[in-house]
Order: C-alpha cells, then sequence, then structure tokens
C-alpha cells in the first residue's frame, strides 16, 4: 500500500500536517518585510528552544555543515583541539578537524559506551599553558544511541577556562534539555530534520560571545560557512545568501507547537518513550547496544544475538512499512536503531514495537513471551 | 489580499503546484531504496539539462555553496586566478577565491556592461608559463542583467590549454544553452529556486574530468564542501550528508515538467519574454540597464531617469502584489529588476508591464503614451 509509510529512524524524523502544508505554500522574496517577520518569529523561538541569549544562525546545510562551521570559525591552524569520538559523528568532527589542520587528540570510547569525562579531565589539567582551544562533543551519538555526559564533561571544560566547548546537538536538541546559558556552551550544531521535526534542509549553529571573541583572531578559510555575516544579516532579520524560505514556513509551524507543547513536556516525553521503548526491546529479549544510564532519548539501538539485526529490519519494512536504521561502520549487520525522536507520539511506540514483535515471530524467532514487548511498553507509557 | 503574491524577482522564481504539492509529501529515508530511484532519475535528469556526460552534484546549499565547492576542490593556495568582475556576483567569486589565499587577477567591467573578452585573451596569451589556473566568469550577472560572453571567453582559455573554467550559470541554466560538454565547461555552479522551478535549497555543480584530474594535488581545506565524497556517493544513489528529501520530489517533478517542454522550447520562451520585456519597458520609455546584445534571458534590470526606482517598486508591490528586485551595492535605488525566469508565461509578462504601468502613472510619471508597454510586449510576444 502506498504513502502509508512509517519513518522510525533518526532523520528525517516524522513531520506533523501542519508543517508539510506550510511547505507547500508558495515562495515568499527572501529580501522581504514579510520574510524579515517570519526570521525575526523563528529566531526569538529557536533562542527559546536553545534556552539561550547566544546568537542562533540559520544555515541552507545539513547538521554537518553546521558543525564544520562551528568549527572553522572559532579556531587556526595548528590549534590543539579534544575531540570526543564514540560513534560515527565523533570520528567526523575529528576528520573536519583534521582536514583544516588542526592538531586533533582524540578521546575514545567503545562504540555503544559512552565517553569517560575522566579521560577529558585528565588531559585539561594536564594542560597547564592552556595550549587546548577547544572540546568537540557529540552530545547524542546517533549512530549508538549513546548520550554523553555533557554536563561533566564541560564541567572540567570550564575549569580549563581557556578552550571552548563545542557541541554536536543534533540529536539532542529537542529531546532533551541542552541549557546552552546555564551551562555555558559556547557552538552548539544541529539540524531540522531532528527534533525540529521538518524535513532536512535547514542547520542551526549557536554561537557564544567567547567564541565569538576567538572568531577575531581565528585564521581558517571560509565562505559560505563563515558565521559572520550571517550574525550581521540576523540583525537585520535576513539571511546573507538565499535561504530555504519554505523550510522556514514549516519550522514557524513546529516551532509554534513545541512552544505549546512546553519544553519540559517535550522533554519528558522523549524520557518516557525513551524508557518505553527500552523495556519493550527487553520484554522480547533482545539485548541493548547501550545502558540505561547513557541512552539517547532520541534513538533506541538493538544488539540482537540469536537473530539478524537486518533481517528484522527488513521484515519490519516489507511487512509493516516502518523505516528502522540498520548499523553504521563495523556496527552495519550488528544493530538495528529505532528512531522516537521530534513529532513521535506514545502510539507510535506501540506500534513499532508491535511490528517489530511480528516480524521476529515471522522470521523464526520466538525467545519471548507473545505480546511481552507492547505490554512492557504499555506498562512504562501508563506510568 | 492575502496569498495573492506574484514574484518576479530573480530568485526565489515561481513554483508550480505540482511541485508545491510534492513538497508537502511526508519526507523519506534518504537511506532508502525508494530515495535512491528518486535520485538517479533526477540526476539523470539534471545531465540532460546540463548537456552533459560529467558529474553533476547536488548540494543543501545556496548557490554560492556551490560556486565556492566549484572554486575550492580544484585549486591549491597561491594559484593565480582570473576572476570576471562586471557584478556583485562576480565580486562574489573574487572574494572567495581571495578568503581561501588565492592570487586573484579581477578583469573588471562597468556594472551593466558586460565583460571584455578581449582582455581575458590579453592575460591569458601573456601566461607562457602557464601559472594562470582558473578563470571564473559569472554568464548571467543577476546583479545587472548582463549576459557575459562565455563563449569567446571560453574559447580563450581553450587556448590556453592549463586553465579551468569555472562558470556561475545561477540565472543562466535553464534560461538559455550552456552547453557543457560542447563547450568543455570545467565546472558550472547554479541552484534550485532559479530555472529549475523549485525553492531555494539545492545548489548544483558540474564537473568535468580535467578538473577532477585538478581535484588530486588541490589542497584547500574543506569537508562539507569536498566534491569528492557527493561523487562517490552519487555513485551509489545517494549523497554524503543528509539531504533535502522533500527539495528532491519538487525538483523530480520540475524536470520532468522540463523534459515534457523540451530544451529549445524553455530557451525560446526566455528568449520571447526577454525581448517582450525589454520592449514594453522601452513603450514605457524607461532606460534599460544593459544593451540588447548582453541582455540576460532571466532578468531586465530598467534605470528609470525621470522617476525613483524604488519608487515604481514599492508602488508595484503596494497595489499590485508583485515582487520586483531592486538594485544591489552602488546601484540601489537606481534600478529595479524584473525577472523573467523559470516558471514564467507570456501571461506573466504582459501582467507585470501593466503593473509597471499603472504604478508609473499613480506615482506622477506619465512620459509614455498609455498602453504602450503592455502593447509593444503583445507585439513581440505574438511574433
Amino acid at each position: 500500500m502506498d504513502d502509508k509509510s512509517m519513518l522510525m529512524i533518526p532523520g528525517p524524523t516524522p513531520v506533523p500536517e501542519r508543517a508539510l502544508l506550510a511547505l507547500a505554500k508558495h515562495p515568499i522574496g527572501h529580501r522581504s518585510g514579510e520574510f524579515s517577520k517570519m526570521f525575526a518569529e523563528v529566531t526569538d523561538n529557536l533562542k527559546w528552544l536553545h534556552q539561550t541569549q547566544n546568537d542562533v544562525l540559520i544555515l541552507t546545510a545539513s547538521g554537518t555543515g553546521a558543525m564544520e562551521a562551528g568549527i572553522i570559525n572559532f579556531l587556526s591552524r595548528g590549534d590543539r583541539v579534544l575531540v570526543g569520538c564514540n560513534g560515527k559523528f565523533g570520528d567526523r568532527w575529528a576528520e573536519v578537524a583534521e582536514a583544516y589542520g588542526l592538531s586533533v587528540e582524540k578521546i575514545t570510547a567503545e562504540w555503544g559506551k559512552p565517553l569517560d569525562p575522566e579521560a577529558f579531565r585528565d588531559k585539561l589539567q594536564a594542560d597547564k599553558d592552556k595550549q587546548i582551544k577547544a572540546v568537540i562533543v557529540t552530545h547524542s551519538e546517533t549512530s549508538t544511541g549513546v548520550l554523553n555526559d555533557l554536563e561533566t564533561i564541560n564541567r572540567h571544560v570550564k575549569a580549563h577556562g581557556e578552550a571552548l566547548i563545542m557541541v554536536d546537538a543534533v540529536t539532542s536538541l529537542g529531546a532533551c534539555s541542552v541549557p546552552i546559558d546555564e551551562w555555558e556552551l559556547d557552538v552548539v550544531g544541529s539540524g531540522s530534520q531532528k527534533g525540529y521535526m521538518i524535513p532536512p534542509g535547514l542547520a542551526f549553529v549557536s554561537v557564544s560571545a567567547k567564541a565569538w571573541e576567538a572568531y577575531k583572531t581565528a585564521d581558517l578559510p571560509r565562505y559560505y560557512l563563515d558565521l559572520e555575516p550571517y550574525r550581521k544579516s540576523a540583525g537585520k532579520q535576513t539571511t546573507p545568501f538565499t535561504p530555504p524560505v519554505n523550510s522556514f514556513f514549516a519550522l514557524q509551524a513546529t516551532l509554534k507547537m513545541m512552544r505549546e507543547e512546553g519544553l519540559q513536556n517535550i522533554f519528558d516525553r522523549h524520557e518516557r518513550q525513551k524508557n518505553a521503548t527500552r523495556a519493550g526491546i527487553r520484554g522480547l529479549n533482545l539485548p541493548l547496544l547501550g545502558a540505561d544510564d547513557c541512552a539517547s532519548p532520541a534513538i533506541t539501538a538493538v544488539a540482537p544475538a540469536d537473530v539478524e539485526a537486518e533481517a528484522v529490519r527488513s521484515q519490519v519494512k516489507k511487512r509493516f512499512d516502518i523505516a528502522l536504521a540498520g548499523g553504521q561502520e563495523h556496527l552495519k549487520g550488528k544493530i538495528f536503531r529505532i528512531g522516537h525522536l521530534g513529532f513521535v507520539s506514545d502510539r507510535d511506540i506501540l506500534c513499532v514495537l508491535g511490528a517489530i514483535e511480528a516480524s521476529l515471530s515471522a522470521i523464526g524467532y520466538s525467545n519471548f513471551t507473545p505480546g511481552a514487548g507492547v505490554a512492557a511498553a504499555a506498562k512504562v507509557l501508563n506510568q
């Protein structure tokens, strides 16, 4: 049956009807008063969502573009940076830093395990002459469903005093609290097809006063990703280059929805759905990749032992038209990932667990009590 | 009256209903077979539109992002480049090249005048030891409505033999012929909100085998705009970073429309509407900024002498809800620009000329025979 598919991947995430209809509006000129009015409203609401008074700049790019901008605008060739690497995206930010000739030191953890804040503390404390200019951390590691302990790592960065903290919040912003001002996060990057509930096409980067201070002497080459023109244009309620105005229509709609729901309710919903998903998977006797105390609110990775991960995923797709994500890099074929990020209702969680259970049975895995997955999830949802 | 506005600016351009409806489809996963199928079709049709067998890569960016990618992937720090500068966009590519430490030599012409191909020939012929690595030319200079003589300039580049030719075809591709293979154009950048008839959000860059050869030794830093991963992913019918899947839906629809209309018909339509627009403006006794023999098929710049350009533009907007573009940089307030690019019908040309005439009368300019603008345009359209 066509047009009945369901996205349970970590992005693109489901898009509410009012955002889809907004996308279909005829575009307007981006140098018009009408656009500027929308730009101002969207920016105000983005600052609310980011819990910050810092600039929140809007780029036409994927999340990777926003993160690259966040890195290259505030550093100079040869600068020493610490990069937390426990998944595909941590590794990517190390690659970006290396591509620009930064001196990269990786702090690694096994994929599926969280970064150890102590490892950051050791490096930062040992850096007496303040050579470390930035610490780059992926908050929610999308490839493994692990939420890194950003709060503690950031505390060590603050104790160091000099280094900027740069955060990939692509799958944490809008799913759990990322209190930028309270934690004094310098650079935070994210993308529209995640917690923002609209299709891919926009990316966001928030920038602190301390980062702007570093901008003054930063010497890495850039033009399209140079953030100063975005700041300057934002002061005039516009963008330096032609923005995807239809994506702005959609974002205007979803940010209004988010304000109506309220930040704490959004975070509570993600927490509840995460817990229900994990309980449901446990009910099916399937192993989870990450531990409960570092579980991402956006995505749950399942590492089946007695059944092929890809067989489950393809059965769920074929039989129920639900898109789950597979594993990446060396986890390819080893795990499948359930996205519960953005416009996801409790109903969706029961639905995906029911479909996984039926698919497991269909491919001959029956090491669970029929109905146990949905029952365990329902119990959590009803608490 | 709301929702009745009309875009006659050089981008965003009008979007056909079927593309708007495609935008409102629920997104699909970008790592799905369904997306790959669409990607393959879109890429095939892009190559048809670009008249090339070269790679045509698809970026999530504005046209500036595509042009920056086109420049920085094939050059090295200190490389000598010639940049044609006779408007805002030519100047911008010089800025990009300078931002990356290239040795930039500008070949300038007054805004509103075309670049002189002889100036390129002189520089290229004098370069006996082949130090010039690239020549960067804006084909249709959006800021002035001037079409530069790319064919002749490119012939001089070919006679040089070493330099790459890099073309900003942002407002020429899909408006007039840009025969990439026939002319052996190495790098050609463009953006979705122009001749492609969809909203902003995608950008395109075609790359020749000669440019890929230069890629091997090019040393400018890049990551998000590194084109090799786009080429590699395109070989697998996908993109390296999350693409705006809804923009792909829309582009799939408009490329189909373009194939139905046919390349020559599209070019003829733009030529006819350009001529009709220019005849209409002459009928109103308003001076045109550029000469006929270098008039862009996408945009007509009008430089009124006895009436304020901005007064005309704001009256047309206020009274008839038609968006015209103003002047940029030192032409601000001196000109207004009529976009006739992409999804524009002959009817639209009569409409905008009628609205301009009525607005001129309303603000007290009456140096024309009533009806003369529309009549002159109608004559051209009926030929």
